[in-house]
């Protein structure tokens, strides 16, 4: 791989492969081998023109694993995040001898920018770009539904014939693009439950069913996966929501609607939870939720992508 | 040790294993082999919710001597240092793998929340919590007192007979606390030198002396060990002290003093001073001064506590 | 070398010493051979008291491929810029072993204070004190220079003959000062290009000829090398400039005079480059210009800087 920029055009292939790439890196770590020395003398810089500590550091714990020098890189504010001082920046990066960059930045497709630029050589890996796409997450989620679904039998399969429901601020959420096309790679099946305001403008040409109503959602897909999306106040405002009670009462997943769903079925959720808002207590404290296990894998599948960009030759699918 | 979260509960066995480990460090680094492959493979997070780069790199400075990876988590601001975040951040840290967590926080009792959470299995180091503790500045005070009274003959000691006298600014003092407990475990008699205002409620339900007057507690309690504490202006306002001269006159450890004082006495300060306040010029640079010793024994307590955590079996007391 | 701390003070052979020794690593670099353990176990920390990313990261760089453990201490504020504090500041580091510190700091002569100071055994290396000097950029622009003038017979040589003009905001700026030093003692001949108002007082007592028509410096000078400074808006308007087209008519590197340079004259600018303002999008990406060979550059000159500063024995000139 010489980047990963986004899961839309993500092949099947290149997802199993970086999956089961996370699978040797998670059994690595489980024999307390923590410390592997595939990337020493290579560099990762953390790119971040957003805050995001729990990102930052899946990365930095990643690379760290894998033996490689980690340089982090703040860039908020204005100034930094206009279009020529990427270009600066990455032309430091470049000069530094960078190997990879890690980058997070509030303008959709800045990575895909940055790696097409030809002002660097670095393999580029989206960590979050605006509503755009956070592939390493959806991989992460993907992962987690495959190692709870399919235990040791989830080696080089895809997801054929899952039903997955995303549920809440579809609009705003760059992970549930990433899942969307994801899983619809891996032969799963999606649907998104969320109010027509907070639903992006064309979904209906992606391949994905929509529901206004969780209860219908719950009813007419039988979901294996249920994945909850983070709710922002001032976003449930802009979506005409009163207030948090009412948002809860008509898309959060509470306890009736746990019952109700199948016994396998998982609860997902990117972290940090709002209780009581989208996710109640009870769902998210149940065996069903998959939460902590998402950030332990998602340094799995962080080392995956570091390994699969930064050893053997460079040059190759996208 | 599993964690080392205060003084309080440290027992007399476990307080002169520490300071012995520390020697061993503090000779290792003596004989220039400064970086030991002891902790190679594990992970060290610094989260500070409080802002104290001196402590932080101290920190830094000890994990990475001793090979392990060492991940910077800054987070300040009100938004993370409500209850709910302590949780999401410690489950990432235990999601990530981190083996030991060095904590600074604003509120009294947050390092002792998370050690006993079951958010997270890696030993949790205070690094200063409110006006609680701040366990490894009394070791290093401890590990400073005992290498200057008795030299090489320190090892295995305790600090049983010693006098020592600690002045300022107590109530808001975490090193006071800290050492209060930690020197009355090892033997040592304590005394606090404040005005009434700067006491905390209780004091005279711990096991110490209180002096209004320095004087009289120079006079009295013939101290082998002075210690000042930093003071703030704007507590020392509080306190009613009418500005600088005027405390400095009461308090501060000014030549007279200082000439007073027994020949083989130590003047400690946790650094950083204010010169001419609770500390002259002459105290603060007469060989008896330890604030430099003081803060390089640091790096060496600081290495035994995260090896004592980290290597071996986990489990065990406090 | 003890310390770097300038070019005024730094011989000839010294230069000459530092550059060779870039040239070394810059072809272990271009062997693939990323990182050498030459300075394992020591520490380097990057002290800042400025905000600058890409220096701070190019020192970064520059040190781990040296295996050094660094520690990033960024000190911006008014309290922590005081003397006391930098006092207080260096004593921690010498106290937690710092073998080197980079500093960076807006009061002219914070490096050298450091350096003489006693307060600290480390090697101190100036990344920029206020209008003084930034002598890394001077070495890494005469490295660049020597590169390109001369290539593989670069090793030995000195700049003798060479004519080099530099063009801008000279009174503000370090690197201008760095480079007049250097390159006076490498032999080059140095003249400014500059409007009155952004030219140094007492700059007619140096080693340097004054122009203010970059035209006629151009035509008098025949330079082999031509530098831009980076011009700062505000900066711009108080030296009287209405708008930034006249600024660019009248100082900028534009097309025709581009034209009018000798066939081998290179294009220097210390960068971030300000396209259409100091210089032409022509001109910055002519292949006479060299903005990113500089940068990296920089990270060969400093592994040569922070090498000489920590191997062998320490003591001796500059």
């Amino acid at each position: 791989m010489r980047h990963l920029l986004d899961t839309r055009t993500l092949g099947r292939e290149d997802a199993i492969m970086i999956l089961d790439t996370a699978e040797d890196m998670s059994a690595t770590q489980q024999r307390e081998v923590k410390k592997l020395p595939t990337l020493r003398g290579k560099t990762v810089v953390n790119l971040f023109y957003e805050d995001s500590t729990r990102t930052r550091i899946s990365f930095e714990a990643a690379a760290k694993r894998l033996s490689a020098d980690v340089i982090n890189f703040s860039a908020k504010g204005s100034s930094v995040s206009k279009g020529e001082s990427l270009k600066d920046t990455a032309q430091t990066l470049q000069a530094i001898g960078a190997d990879a960059v890690v980058i997070r930045h509030p303008a959709s497709g800045a990575p895909d920018r940055l790696a097409r630029s030809g002002w660097i050589e670095a393999g580029v890996l989206n960590a979050g770009d605006g509503m755009h796409e956070h592939p390493t997450q959806a991989l992460l989620d993907a992962f987690t539904m495959r190692r709870r679904l399919f235990g040791d039998a989830s080696r080089g399969r895809d997801l054929a014939g899952i039903s997955v429901v995303i549920i809440g601020d579809i609009v705003h959420s760059r992970v549930a693009r990433s899942n969307l096309w994801l899983l619809t790679a891996l032969g799963a099946r999606v649907a998104f439950v969320a109010p027509e305001t907070l639903l992006p403008f064309g979904t209906r040409e992606w391949p994905v069913t929509v529901h206004h109503s969780l209860d219908a959602a719950i009813a007419e897909e039988r979901p294996d996966v249920v994945m909850l999306l983070r709710i922002q106040a001032e976003r449930m405002h802009k979506a005409f929501f009163p207030n948090e009670r009412e948002y809860a009462r008509n898309w959060g997943l509470d306890e009736p609607r746990l019952a109700r769903l199948t016994e396998h079925a998982l609860v997902m959720h990117p972290g940090p939870m709002n209780r009581g808002l989208e996710i109640s207590s009870a769902a998210a404290d149940s065996p069903r939720a998959t939460v902590l296990e998402q950030v332990a894998n998602g340094v799995s599948v962080r080392m995956a992508a570091l390994y699969l960009l930064l050893s053997g030759e460079r040059g190759g699918t996208a």
